[in-house]
């Protein structure tokens, strides 16, 4: 068998207890247009964050036999609870690669800090379970780490997503302008005066909907600071993973995206979903576990 | 300031208890060649293994301190012994970034393996440590990890490379000839063949020295185990901490390597050091602490 023609157009497997993880699927979209992708947002189920960790473990069990059912060759969870509550217990239970978004993220933020302060916002659960400044501090025991729950940051990149008008490959853009408006700025700026005055240089955007509001962060905090799209950093791990498993799907092959939801949103998530990934999603299935 | 000429001339350390980090400085070499390197071999206490962690530590911090005077811009511990003693002592106290090369190799074995056995050789000291075995069980809890103490390794390593004649530059490929010689064969069968019964497809180069004999470890595995190679992955992973930090040498800039031993074996480190670096070393300093 000649090693380089060796190749693997079976999808990669994304989910998130909803629409967030479009983020990480659109990142992994943009850095290999080539791979198929099968999404699962469990929004009947959401959000993970007020529930038992071994609730949501039975989650990740759940939707990541389905996606080995499937015949992925990777999954992500695109989720900071169901990583922290799942990701060990499906790496032992999946016969396929499965990632997290934590890992990745902390390690760019790792390596890119300068002055080793390096800010983490993420919601009120992600933060209490210290997840990132652990993996953080595994890397660089050197860092200071300073973490903010930013719980209202999920609502606002929703509202702005809504509100944007135009054509959905322009969203994110238009979704910027959305987010200038005076209110929005101002609960940014009271979530991230503090970590500021923190004199970090680096900021990890721990929550797969916060790509989404990349510029109303980099406006408050200053560009000068390095922000971490932990969605960018998966698709980044995804594409080093694939490539050393020499698994990468063939060139030219014509990715398929399918997208599934286990509410009753369809006709939202089609819409709202279409912003987030930044493409318009056409179909969606409902299934059900 | 024009984010995209930013460069920095400065050099990297690289330090080890003796010749074995030259691997590593090797492969930051060939990766980025326009980066300068300070090398230091800490014969005179060679090797680190016996002593205490502390002891190690001090040395982590006396070698560390040299190396930021000298004005380096990041240092790498090419070092497994020196790594666990020292690596998070150091990075809280050096102002620049720190790496080790047990995370790196950890990292890709986890990236590389498809059936989720991992198998790490190293010597006595590191396997003890369990140093390779909890870093890749972080990154994936699926993993099996299979160690094996191969002491006699080094003495190998370092007898093939005296044995090994002609021109320094293909030197890797003369010494890969010695080890053919029926003995180091039978030693390298002894150590390997358990691991290769545990069907691993991953298998770690856990010490400095061992890139060096890379061709007996893959004639005796087995073609088809993934050979990971601490020293190459750290270069990796010094390329991206020097472009996140917009810290590679400007384009065209002639990098100067320097090397340092502590030991009385400057003639020694000449001669040993052309081979295990690659290229000709022309001046070695002796340096005390």
């Amino acid at each position: 068998m000649d090693i380089m023609q060796t190749f693997d157009n079976a999808p990669i497997g994304v989910f998130d207890s909803g629409f967030g993880g479009l983020t990480v699927a659109r990142e992994i979209a943009k850095a290999l247009p080539e791979e198929s992708i099968i999404y699962v947002g469990d929004s009947a189920r959401c959000p993970y964050g007020p529930r038992s960790l071994s609730e949501v473990d039975g989650f990740v069990q759940q939707i990541g036999s389905w996606l080995v059912q499937r015949g992925v060759k990777l999954i992500v969870i695109a989720c900071n609870t169901a990583t922290a509550a799942g990701l060990a217990h499906a790496q032992q239970t999946f016969p396929v690669p499965v990632i997290g978004v934590v890992e990745p993220g902390a390690r760019a933020a790792a390596h890119a800090t300068r002055n080793k302060r390096v800010g983490v916002i993420a919601t009120k659960a992600t933060v209490e379970s210290d997840a990132y400044t652990k993996a953080i501090r595994h890397l660089d025991a050197g860092i200071t780490v300073f973490s903010t729950a930013t719980p209202r940051f999920v609502e606002i990149a929703e509202q702005g997503i809504r509100m944007a008008e135009g054509p959905i490959e322009n969203y994110t853009s238009l979704a910027s302008k959305v987010y200038i408006r005076p209110p929005f700025q101002a609960i940014a700026k009271e979530y991230l005066e503090p970590l500021r005055r923190c004199q970090i240089d680096t900021l990890v955007l721990g929550c797969t909907h916060f790509p989404l509001l990349k510029a109303l962060i980099g406006g408050v905090v200053g560009h000068d600071v390095t922000l971490i799209s932990s969605a960018k950093e998966a698709a980044r791990d995804v594409t080093e993973i694939l490539d050393r498993h020499r698994q990468r799907a063939q060139a030219g092959h014509k990715a398929e995206y399918e997208f599934n939801t286990t509410g009753d949103d369809v006709t939202e998530f089609q819409s709202f979903g279409s912003r987030a990934f930044c493409m318009p999603i056409t179909s969606v299935s409902h299934i059900e576990f």
